[in-house]
């Protein structure tokens, strides 16, 4: 007789992204150029110098690190975060298995079954992921397209507020959204937090990329959240080295950080290399980082610009990180997305969008809405768009 | 007002050998030699192929691997398994962070809270700290110094099956023991698990190294179980590259794989540059394997000889790993061990040991006992194993 898996397992929504991966595939197994505007992978090489410290590497035995990771690595992610103007010392901060496991762990370390977080939402998709993990229950506060997904009203988080909740979460500059969250934003929250005893999460891997004047905010700068903030932060999109698996985890309290110390140390260490090629790139030379937030930049305005040029098509305008949601001119995204893949071909080629219902808890709220990352080059988005463009004109479910 | 830590972090035992590293460290800073026998870093180098392909590594984007893997490092390791003599097919291998995420993986993916899983101790720590981090409970056979670790009759795992049994997990060979289970044991635990619709999971990372004539018997290889079994490995201990984080979860069983799928990508990949020095790692020849098997079962027979050879010392001939328990002759390991580090010293030096409480849920069934690595070399194990007579000459506690 079989073993029985979890319901735990069982009842994790797979991401419509997962579910479409492989129409995609088909769809180039078919000889159909498939443009991928789904993903966060971005076209842009890692800092050469941080390959370079793996081909002078010195070390005969690859050994396990430190659980916390390597003094060295922390102290430069301190000098960091001291140049992005945060007081952070080495030991408030704790390296992860990239940002997801410093998610996981925040949850592990500050939430018990039954608890419940709020996030905003449209959200990434992996915090649900990881409350469910961790037995955590996601309440949502609902933002919207025809607002530019800013905040609503505090006094929205503060009614949702019950014995169970145990903290706040927000993804600034935002997954999916692009929208970047104000000083005052962030200040009633914070302010929140503090009054309820909540934690404050803060999920800032995008912190580069801001394109607008208003600037950008860390949780960390907040005094009235000085112990309850919990920054999750992560290499991967800052240095284009996603592969490398290397994130953090900053509190300054320590009963939070004793806490995340023992998943820490259940799991022994975080990847000896990946820390080896992020200590290397904490000192990318200005140049590199100008060029790569310039083109995403470019990017972002040819994007924003094109889909708001198609009949029935709007996008907010993002503010930061590379993502934007837009709203389409159709019956329903998941369906429109999955009939591009499987039905649908313009020139031999069709677009791959994520429908935006994966980052909802309610369905419906994003019903015709779908992310779009703008992580290639413009020649390559601008066929991704005249595709967009001719498939929307061809979709049977167009709304009218 | 600041956030409460989760009552699921507080409840987490902190391993009596964290809690002794800082009293190590320290009477380091007071000059005294500590000779190391807590810890399973082997001092042995990594394959110098393994790290040469980081040197030639030829990647401009380190991006994320697939969630599953790199199929060639799966293709790589479904070959080794088959000179193992283990039929496992490339998609039946998920790639992890570490044979840890392979273990946490297993019991998210297999059990909800509340489910209770078997597992005979004295048990690496931590399986414990897998089961709390997702509300599992285990319940503990216990096997002793005095029957050389051997498992019990089946009739007192099946006594202890309850409704929310869901499975059950050796370590073989065996952490912190060295006991290999023998044909016949798994062959009884199999058919149980079979009988009952149980899952049977394997930490099999320590395969390489068994010093018996006897056959290493992998779960993989078993008829009664060939949907039930659910293989952790890693090359950690194996190459000799604990740091890189790879390891693998194994399972015939589509719906597990397709669990455990999910909290693969919730955390989106494992390391790419350690799968790079694993694939690098496979094809390690076979003379350095032997080198490595060799110095190992030198160091194991010198080991145990000089303990048993201490009036009042006793440990069974561990068949494999590299790690034994022994029992000493002193009222408390756990205080005899912090003592040597913060009371006692020998000509210049004293003696770090893992007080085997660690390894039981029922903390007085090894009261008397610890856990000694040979990771080091014969002058350094000479040199401890002279210090520990002499600390077992001073201690006050010493039993009778």
């Amino acid at each position: 007789m079989k073993g029985k898996v979890s319901q735990r397992g069982l009842g994790m929504p797979s991401s419509p992204i997962r579910r479409l991966a492989g129409a995609a595939r088909e769809a180039e197994l078919r000889g159909t150029t498939v443009y991928r505007l789904n993903i966060g992978q971005p076209d842009v090489p890692t800092p050469p110098q941080a390959i370079e410290a793996l081909r002078h590497i010195t070390r005969d035995v690859l050994e396990y690190s430190p659980s916390e990771g390597l003094e060295s690595l922390r102290v430069k992610m301190a000098e960091y975060y001291s140049r992005c103007g945060l007081d952070i010392r080495p030991d408030e901060i704790i390296i992860t298995t990239g940002g997801s496991e410093a998610v996981l762990f925040a949850f592990m370390a500050c939430l018990d079954p039954g608890d419940e977080i709020i996030i905003p939402e449209p959200a990434y998709a992996n915090y649900m992921a990881f409350a469910i993990s961790t037995g955590a229950r996601i309440v949502p506060v609902t933002t919207t397209i025809a607002d530019g997904f800013r905040l609503p009203p505090v006094a929205e988080f503060e009614r949702l507020i019950t014995p169970r909740t145990k903290g706040i979460l927000v993804c600034n500059p935002n997954n999916p959204t692009g929208y970047i969250y104000t000083r005052r934003e962030l200040e009633a929250i914070a302010g929140l937090a503090s009054r309820h005893g909540l934690f404050l999460f803060s999920d800032e891997v995008y912190r580069e990329f801001c394109y607008s004047d208003q600037p950008f905010v860390s949780v960390m700068s907040l005094p009235e959240v000085r112990e309850n903030a919990v920054l999750i932060d992560s290499v991967s999109k800052r240095y284009n080295e996603c592969g490398i698996r290397i994130g953090a985890l900053v509190s300054r309290d320590p009963e939070v950080r004793a806490n995340v110390m023992k998943f820490c140390q259940a799991r022994l260490s975080p990847p000896l290399l990946g820390q080896i090629v992020a200590e290397a790139s904490v000192d990318t030379p200005e140049e590199y980082m100008k060029e790569v937030y310039d083109r995403y930049l470019e990017r972002r305005d040819y994007l924003i610009g094109r889909i708001n040029a198609i009949p029935g098509c709007h996008s907010p305008m993002p503010m930061g990180a590379f993502y934007t949601v837009a709203s389409l001119p159709v019956d329903d995204a998941d369906e429109f997305c999955r009939w591009c893949l499987e039905e649908f071909s313009h020139e031999g080629a069709t677009v791959f969008m994520a429908p935006a219902s994966g980052f909802y808890t309610d369905r419906e709220a994003g019903r015709d809405q779908v992310r779009i990352a703008y992580v290639h080059d413009i020649p390559y988005l601008a066929a991704a768009l005249d595709t967009l463009e001719a498939a929307l004109r061809a979709y049977p479910g167009r709304k009218a």
